[in-house]
């Protein structure tokens, strides 16, 4: 089945390759119109969603993430319409350089072809990311979670009627309309995918990665560390350490542990825990923290891996610099670190030892966001070293294809 | 083992990344002199090499890949050393740029982290390829071919002892230094590898291609075509396919296939067998084809998926510049496509239809080449689509990490 998925998104693409900019944003906004037209379907399925997975025992966050509202909708409309107003990433060349034999040769962004998207709850997505992908060109190949397969069955519907009304291929946006998990695996393997991207939680990503054989982009674990330096400003840090644990503990671009050093823990951690408990965090501390806060819960060696998401932070005192990059070496997932001091030395060498997507020093990790770094709109956020790294706009669905004009250049004769 | 290699590996490798392009640069050189000072050495274990090869049955094109002499070794260093006066690919940054709240963000090139490479034959990879990833401050995990195990041990053996002498780890370049196949496969699943490149023959990339769940570059195989049109100038066309096809035609960027439309096949076919025939080139036709050409062999399916690296040529009767571009779409592997034409509107639509790394318009498609290109040292030619498209330069071998400068920002505080 997947196979002749693949070669209609494939004659689809090549389609959709060939419009103009202008005709991709028109399926936007006429999506974004329709959206509203049609909430009440869209809301009507998405309850047969809700009603099942709250007879499956789903409740709190997971069923707030699976239910759509209009409020929700008129959002994702509005997203629609924001990502139709953005440069038209397809085109654009990296400048012409001419060969000293007269070749003209000129890099160019291209779609990359057909992308699968395996994701999980949240239906938005099905409109965000099929959004991203048609604007630039490209086919796409969805695969939702079974918990929200009507809401994701009607809202591919309507792309495919948007599709048709603009006189473009409905293949260029299809639904693997089935919750078992073999449609999952397949398209892991799918020889001739261009792209994969697992939108989920830790879970789904790590199973994505571990098993696919084509090609992938790893996005969104962040076990994001701020790193409190003997040299910081200690207002500053619990400032900084407050916004990346309370403002949305729910994101990947929180921060999940507090590194302190020995020389300034026993006046930063009670400052800290004074200031962040107010607000409901709980501590699980190393020997050394719970000695100075006795609220403090036991850390065991899970909590320095763990991505909390939730108000729970990890603190380790350690001896310096040298300590707590080894520590975000071993524990860290490569999306977003940050220190706090203003001794130029530990600071350059946190920002070149330290291996991750964004790198902080004196600001808190929860800038690690497209649009917070004016790219407009987000596919994920890559925490991977190949294609993209970091907050993934419309240019990391696009490749490079060179144009070589030439008046009969020859190489060897 | 391999877990254990690796852990060496990124430890050495961050140091590595830890120095200077001059320090970099000293190892490169270094081992260019210690090459040809150890040529002795370097060369016998290489004849116990080809001398096992020998009793194995190998000989010709595959023997002289595997045979190393004075004159390649020193070409070798004299690479070595070209790759050392290339620019530094680390460290450059794509611009500054500074949000509305103060704080500046920067986009800067980084090592990719550990490489690996997985090659057939050629020892002399084992220079090129090490000189490549120690320049851009990557550590690297061989695979060899067993047919080259004592050479391959013999370059990396010298690598170690320059990286020694120069005050670095010398796990920062390690062989694995058995011929089990289950190394190549354990290789291709090792979680953490950042890279993993395939160089060697079509049979070898697919099954890196198809099994690894690392991520991997695809790299080399080129079935290259070259169509041409009604309005094309005869002479020209005649002067392209003959650098394509006898140029070099054991390369990836040679042609394979030329696609010739209906109107002028009987003028240009004539033509082109008359001079390509007296260079010892075959043609396998179409029905059509072998009509004109009586000498031609009878082209099978085979033929058009076939990359020859021979002076075989595949030749096809097209109606016209939409069944040639369904034909590349077809059977193009995604590397180098021509057209010759004078005709805009096609030309346009050729480059703009057929999805590949390149797309020449009357030019050879044996351009393909990082030092044709300017890039100065290949990587290899990547025919798929994710972070690096066609000639493979220093940069490939990067990442980017984004450093951010604050003052205290905060985002939701």
């Amino acid at each position: 089945m997947l196979e002749s998925m693949l070669a209609k998104a494939k004659t689809a693409q090549r389609v959709l390759a060939a419009t103009s900019g202008q005709e991709r944003n028109r399926v936007l906004t006429a999506m974004a119109a329709l959206v509203l037209e049609a909430a009440d379907a869209v809301l009507a399925a998405n309850q047969e969603d809700v009603a099942q997975a709250r007879a499956e025992g789903l409740s709190g966050a997971l069923l707030k993430r699976l239910e759509l509202d209009r409020g929700k909708l008129r959002a994702l409309a509005e997203g629609l319409e924001a990502v139709a107003r953005l440069p038209d990433p397809l085109g654009r060349g990296q400048g012409v350089r001419q060969l000293d034999n007269g070749l003209r040769i000129e890099a160019v962004h291209v779609p990359l072809g057909v992308v699968g998207l395996i994701f999980e709850s949240r239906p938005g997505v099905a409109l965000e990311a099929v959004g991203l992908t048609v604007k630039s060109g490209n086919a796409i190949i969805l695969r939702g979670g079974h918990e929200a397969l009507h809401s994701n069955r009607a809202l591919v519907g309507l792309w495919r009627q948007v599709l048709e009304q603009e006189g473009l291929p409905q293949d260029a946006v299809q639904l693997i309309d089935s919750p078992d998990r073999q449609w999952a695996t397949a398209l892991m393997h799918l020889r001739g995918l261009d792209l994969l991207i697992p939108r989920g939680g830790a879970g789904l990503i790590e199973t994505v990665v571990r098993e696919a054989t084509v090609p992938v982009i790893e996005t969104g674990v962040g076990n994001c560390h701020l790193y409190v330096h003997a040299a910081a400003d200690l207002d500053m840090a619990v400032h900084i350490l407050r916004d990346g644990k309370v403002g949305n503990p729910a994101v990947c671009n929180a921060l999940e542990t507090v590194l302190v050093d020995r020389a300034i823990a026993r006046e930063f951690l009670p400052r800290a825990w004074e200031r962040l408990s107010a607000d409901g965090v709980v501590f699980h501390g190393d020997a050394e923290t719970c000695a100075l806060i006795p609220e403090a819960v036991p850390a065991t060696e899970d909590d320095w891996r763990r991505e909390y998401l939730s108000l729970d932070l990890a603190v380790r005192v350690v001896s310096g610099p040298e300590a707590a990059i080894d520590h975000i070496a071993r524990y860290g997932t490569g999306h977003s670190e940050a220190i706090v001091t203003n001794d130029y030395a530990v600071g350059q060498a946190f920002l070149k030892q330290v291996d991750a997507a964004v790198v902080y020093w004196n600001a808190s990790t929860r800038f690690t966001d497209g649009f917070q770094f004016g790219l407009g709109a987000e596919v994920g956020i890559s925490t991977q070293k190949l294609h993209a790294r970091g907050p993934m706009g419309l240019e990391a669905l696009t490749t490079i294809k060179t144009l070589a004009y030439g008046q009969g250049q020859t190489r060897d004769l």
